[in-house]
């Protein structure tokens, strides 16, 4: 029932007017957030759980009808609802740009359609995360990011899917406990203020910590003073259950201050009491660029706590994925569809199309390529294609020394699953081997360069003469 | 289960290191979104809900046990778990202001601290958005706000609970049917740009839908060219079924280009063709900014649809409310808490709280003021009092001709829920009666007044007396 009031409205009309009709839609974006480079595409399981679970129940069926705007023939069709489509769709995880499609849908037009709103809020929340954590951990580097937002998510599956997206981007692990036991992914923690403050003093506190948790010892030093007080009773403490083992997993956190500088001086005060072992997260307001600076101002971190910046990427708060009709079909044969915008960047891509990847002889992928789903896999070399950046339309480019891939399987075929899901943990790994075949031009998080996504011919072709039709 | 795992953590320390300890926690924020002049606060219901629903069912502690950090003590408590905190919290709807508290929760120190991560995700969610919403139509005036973001919203829970949020802020409708169905808000919608393309001609798309929807006939018109078909091929359909009373019913969207130029062209042409009654609604990356901006530019609206930037809040995603322990109490003595931190703005303010508003004799409200909890309704006249907002700490006043309301009821009394909770509709309502007592100089969207929230000498006194023993 998470569907646009329009989606319903759409369907009693379509089953009216149209229900022969067969509709394919494309799910793609205009623009990265934050102007970054590529965003990792996820929120595919999401949608698989949807869809296998795709039901109206009485309850909603008296609703729908207590709205008085739907025909009965219509709630009919909702009660008995069997769904038949088709989906293929990138693999979550993947390194996706714009203008391409990232999932296609194919199906009777009244079905079709209502998945619109369930597939962009899914896929648009959990890549908008995944594709934030990315641009975190890159600026990290090899350092751990630990996902801390859920207090200033946007509700509960926010929290949720906002972790599982986060560790597809790269976390190593999430604070919140329901992410951790619904995804099977890592989770990690420390100590809040009131922890320090419910005992008459921060040594007290400290060390009763360190009794309980001998093996998860990351003692929160900012809640009086961090250098005259936080480090030197950690210290104290550390000093008193020396011996014990717990060397290898003790530690500070520092939640707020300036960074760089209480790092360093924490650092060294570690260092001389004779716990060089003892790491140094920091958690406060952390985002790509903080991390950059502080880190390339020599701040002694070793590993951070990124909450409200992460779990709503707020800096850029939105992916503002799509749903278009690209074609219709009606026995057996499909016609292309376009929209078209007063910019040249909101007007569709028309028609059934596949999505290659393009490779060079190292392994880098250095294009992707649409082209309509009847061509075959490209092979000749070279190869003729056309630029779709709508500010390079002219662009014509020739290809040579590749290797193609076609990176959507399908997913669904006549609405049964046909695609073996990984876990979160696989989705992480698949998507830092994709990363690997990126260049770094691309990836970074200022001024990336602008991946190519290319048109085969004949796709350009089909655009070129449904603009001038509907130009006529 | 959405929990943080320190929440859980320092849960499973208290019941070893101080299970008889009571704890008070407040809720508030430091600084209000985009910069405005209040906050609506929201989410009060789903927390009511999460608590009377509280409990770790068999996988929930199995879960936990296969972490290896926890007592079999700590479990066994979570498994009987038994709620009996005490909470007070500003009813939902009502205007709030930086650095009061919103709730209070008093209780055992491992239950209140497990709160924590719910609350503030549900309360700064949903205030987050009722506080976008109300700046959203505060911009608009009289003309209504449709909430059209759930494609955009970060995850299912967003979409729904940010759709309850919208109207508790003042959106008259929500296109989310689910939201609808679980909120009993009112639903809206017109049609996309699918439909249109599915049809030979744009004509039938629009002609079919208004004998579909006679009584909801909005038709979108900028799917090829707004001027020259869109609304030429809306007259033409409007005219064919008039005199079938429709005329009320009928309207145009546009979702694309230069909506003042667009908007004005498009009234002169339906009020020329005998519709001055067809409504025009727009719908194009809407927010605060842009709906001032093109009203002051005259252009001819009657409604907005307004998405992603309500949805997401997405110019300042984030409302950062905190949860913070402000005074534990042991054996009937209440010890007040104080955290500080380098900057006076994240200090905290100790004590266990009342909230009173000020108004004067027009009834219109001029302060908020914070009091130790066992001081009376204040009545004397001329009131002493001392400003608290961080920049201001020298500011004392005298305020006269006053009357003083309590406004946080008290929600939970030993677990169990003593509060009746009101319809969203009747929260819109009292939200509205609210707001017409605050100033319009607190309301505007940009460079609003600070609104006044002020401490009683004796709260005063304790704060200044915690941070001098601190920082001895």
């Amino acid at each position: 029932m998470l569907s646009d009031l329009y989606e319903l409205t759409m369907g009693n009309g379509y089953l009216q007017a149209t229900p022969d009709l067969t509709g394919y839609f494309d799910v793609y974006f205009r623009k990265v957030p934050d102007d970054g480079g590529l965003v990792i595409f996820a929120g595919l399981q999401q949608v698989i759980d949807y869809v296998n679970d795709l039901h109206f129940d009485d309850e909603d069926l008296a609703y729908l009808k207590s709205l008085g705007i739907f025909k009965d023939e219509f709630l009919a069709y909702l009660k008995d609802f069997k769904f038949s489509c088709d989906i293929w769709s990138m693999p979550e995880g993947m390194p996706v740009y714009a203008n391409e499609p990232l999932m296609t849908v194919r199906g009777p037009l009244i079905q079709a359609q209502l998945l619109e709103t369930m597939i962009l809020n899914t896929v648009n929340h959990q890549s908008l995360i995944a594709t934030k954590a990315r641009r975190i951990t890159h600026a990290a580097g090899d350092k751990p990011v630990m996902e801390f937002g859920a207090r200033r998510a946007q509700g509960p599956d926010a929290a949720n899917y906002g972790a599982r997206a986060s560790v597809i981007g790269g976390a190593q692990s999430t604070s919140n406990v329901m992410a951790g036991q619904m995804f099977d992914i890592p989770v990690a923690g420390t100590m809040a203020h009131s922890w320090i403050e419910t005992f008459p003093t921060e040594y007290d506190a400290f060390h009763t910590w360190a009794e309980l948790y001998p093996h998860n010892c990351a003692l929160l030093v900012d809640t009086y003073d961090v250098l005259h007080s936080g480090v030197p009773n950690a210290i104290e403490v550390f000093k008193e259950l020396k011996g014990q083992g717990i060397e290898d997993h003790i530690g500070i956190r520092i939640d707020s201050g300036d960074i760089t500088y209480l790092t360093k001086k924490a650092r060294k005060m570690l260092d001389d009491a004779g716990f060089p072992n003892a790491t140094i997260t920091i958690s406060n307001a952390l985002d790509e660029w903080v991390i950059k600076t502080v880190l390339s101002d020599g701040a002694q971190v070793d590993a951070f706590g990124v909450g409200e910046k992460l779990i709503t990427a707020k800096s850029d708060a939105v992916l503002s994925g799509v749903y278009k009709l690209v074609a219709t079909e009606k026995d057996g044969q499909i016609t292309p569809k376009i929209k078209i915008s007063d910019s040249v960047a909101k007007t569709t891509v028309p028609g059934f199309k596949n999505v290659y990847r393009l490779y060079n002889d190292d392994g880098m992928a250095f294009a992707d390529l649409l082209t309509l789903h009847d061509e075959k896999l490209p092979t000749e070399q070279p190869l003729h294609v056309m630029n779709a950046n709508p500010e390079k339309t002219h662009r014509q480019a020739t290809v040579d020394n590749y290797t193609a891939e076609d990176i959507r399987p399908q997913i669904f075929k006549n609405g049964k699953q046909v695609y073996h899901s990984p876990s979160v943990l696989e989705i992480q790994k698949f998507s830092k081997e994709q990363l690997a075949r990126q260049w770094d031009e691309v990836k970074r998080v200022t001024n990336p360069d602008v991946y190519n996504v290319d048109w085969s011919p004949r796709l350009a072709e089909v655009s070129a003469r449904l603009l001038a039709e509907r130009s006529k």
